[in-house]
């Protein structure tokens, strides 16, 4: 399989040269930089820290198209409709996982998927998404004699708690448990807060070194407890997920997809 | 729903009659011990722990099928084969938690399971039985760049290793994966063992305090790790999946049928 | 050694009659309730489980005292010091695992140390005091490149967050680090908190199940985490530090004593 | 502080070198490789990732003791050995972190000690070495009743088990209880293995996936646990520890030292 990738000096990019490139039953045919880059002409594998291949990064993103059989896209939201758009004239296969779309830029999306196979993931690492497939029917299994808490920890830098993947996962224990999940919620935990409220699911967040990503959700009832835990070691899992989804894609109908469903896991 | 306890002022049996009476839509309608037993003619609900009630422990047990609506049964394999051919005659369900059956005793109770519903399992807790089926699912999703790994602790009486329920996880693990258990599982791992194969099932064990059984399922890739846990705290739980398991009976056809199928779990 | 337990009917008193029977190098010697107890004239290791001894529950505090070399008192704060002053009377040990006393009923203790042992401790568990030394220690060893963070998680019935045991340990980090608690605490982090400030300790609050109290303080620096851990498994911990300090104070001159001494880690 | 790297544009030279340049306090003055190396001429800090400096990879390794304050070295048994004697003969600092050396190489550099600060270790992580610490203290305050097992986690390269590092920690518990290692280690647990024994110290052992390194020491007792873990994320803590070491060194009197000086934790 002929796999095309956009923006393909920049960090994502790279990893995901190096991931096709070390992936059985396919391999890099072009990728490219915006017009202006420095990188343009650049050996697309020597970027990605790999012997060069006389592949060089290019800026015309329409004859990628007509190159690849897929093409992965981890840029900018704007960049990804256009991507979108070329995707559907085509016929060939756009893996995204550009993350920040608006609603509008979202449904110019939505609409190509009529024309073209397109996978998309707020985030693309196989574990959380099937981490968050677990949460949801061990939710729906477990009543709420088990209490659901969500725990987190990431890296200093990190502006926002609880993480949106600690979010995305309690939000799929509720729609396990059947309930709205900002009702039950329980955020920030400080000072007298009363005995727990049954149904709630909680959050607790952790903050320290470089830690990439760590979740676990617990269901913890009288005597016993279940913990469904994922760790991220590097960011080259976005990669990996995004490579398995463009295998996966091949021979699919046009339509609009996401990681379940490369998964096996659509409902 | 009206349940009997046979052995009910044994130490299973006890929790038995705590949890039924703690949890909503069911009540004990009666227990028995052997006839020679010191609690023939003790409060039921005494010996539990609790207020008593009046119910006082008998010996005839042909008797309490006749007044249940189930029974539930953790005593040993030879009282087990007769309180199965009980529920066959009455067509009373029967709740089986009983472990160390022959295969003829177990093809007795099985025979039972034309006229009875019969639910058996060799771990009544829900959480284990749930940690089984999520971790056949996982290792069928997930291919073997994902390195499955079972670690467990118990307390230092135990005097096999690895523990009964992490080879039942292991072997979950080979079931999804379609491999054969046997020839993949790698136990005991000391000296100059070489490079772990691709494939294996590894089995770690720890031994310690009175901790009654923590069991992990790990897939550890590059960069990405899963991990699922179950932590038992005592013994309820077996009471308490017990319990669950003869509510779910309720109104189903006569038949074998075990904590999968309570689960919603069996395929 | 002949030890005596005040308030030997209650829930603590019956674990530390049972702690004290199993222990090497010490037995019961009597045991005291408030004259109005209904519990008086009760076997007191039947009350704990235990085998008849023939040993009754009695009213007589001071009786008690000339009896033993020792003194277990899990009672209320005026009680505790009433009976440190019979302890400076008769000259016995006291071990005193009392909570809630004010300023003056401290300092009323304190003043009994003069002439008895007094072995006091707001956490009697061995192994929290000792993780809470080697927090202090490791705190003053690493610099602030490493972030420290405390969790907790308790049974959902607990009412305030951070739980004492785990601001105990976070205030021991300030001690070893030299600042002061209050300005680098970082408790309920939720919402667009900024970056974590380095220096802070930060707090995550699990709440779920029965859980007694787990406490994990971590240490994370870029590419490398320390973890300190006490899990806790029953409220017999206590009982179990009890009889310790106790066995510790024979032959030790009069004075005031925390766990800390008892573990041999006090400066 | 100017220090120089030996082997510096080896994969430890170059995390030297980026270590030292983000550290406060001091400065890359240096670095040398064999002189038949292909990165003679090249710069020192471009190699590290860094914006190159001016700063040469030379060949004389004389000339860098003469330059610097601290050389730090990663190579060689043989190279060390070099090295240690040109620290004698300069009266400079130098830090090893070569492994595998002979009795007599180690005497070689031992004796150099008489004439310049040696600071050595087998491994030169801050943590590890403070882990060990740790276990040597509470092995020796905790009684037997107190399991100690260790877990440790590796990639799936690794050939030998426990780890290294396991091996030492177990040590470390050996020394702190006062027994002798080999007589209490209990390894490979498989099959029917009896109870524990009372005072043994268990090894577990993890494979998967590319986990650098991850140990726990744990003290189980009845219902309570004391767990002590580190987990490496990658191998810059080696160089991490390294450069901690060497500022430490600073106007220390001529001699041998290890970690557990430079940790302030010897005795």
């Amino acid at each position: 399989m002929k796999i095309g990738i956009v923006g393909a000096a920049g960090r994502m990019g790279r990893m995901l040269v190096k991931q096709v490139t070390e992936t059985a039953g396919c391999e890099i045919c072009g990728g490219t930089e915006p017009t202006n880059s420095p990188d343009i002409g650049k050996d697309i594998h020597a970027l990605a820290g790999l012997d060069p291949s006389g592949i060089l990064v290019k800026d015309n993103t329409e004859k990628l198209f007509d190159l690849a059989d897929a093409v992965i896209d981890f840029t900018t939201p704007a960049a990804s409709v256009a991507h979108a758009k070329l995707a559907a004239n085509s016929g060939k296969i756009l893996v995204i996982g550009t993350t920040g779309l608006s609603n509008d830029q979202q449904a110019e999306i939505t609409a190509c998927g009529d024309k073209a196979v397109i996978v998309q993931g707020a985030n693309m690492s196989l574990g959380v998404n099937l981490l968050a497939q677990l949460t949801r029917k061990v939710a729906a299994i477990l009543d709420d004699e088990f209490d659901v808490e969500i725990l987190e920890m990431h890296h200093h830098h990190k502006v926002d708690a609880p993480s949106g993947t600690a979010l995305l996962l309690g939000k799929a224990a509720a729609v396990g448990r059947g309930v709205d999940h900002n009702t039950v919620a329980d955020r920030g935990r400080d000072g007298i807060t009363g005995a727990r409220n049954r149904g709630d699911i909680g959050y607790a967040v952790l903050r320290g070194g470089n830690v990439v990503g760590d979740h676990t959700v617990m269901f913890a009832a009288e005597n016993e407890r279940i913990e469904l835990t994922h760790k991220a070691g590097d960011r080259s899992i976005f990669a990996r997920g995004a490579v398995r989804a463009t295998l996966w894609a091949k021979d699919k109908s046009a339509g609009n997809y996401d990681m379940m469903d490369v998964l096996g896991l659509g409902d």
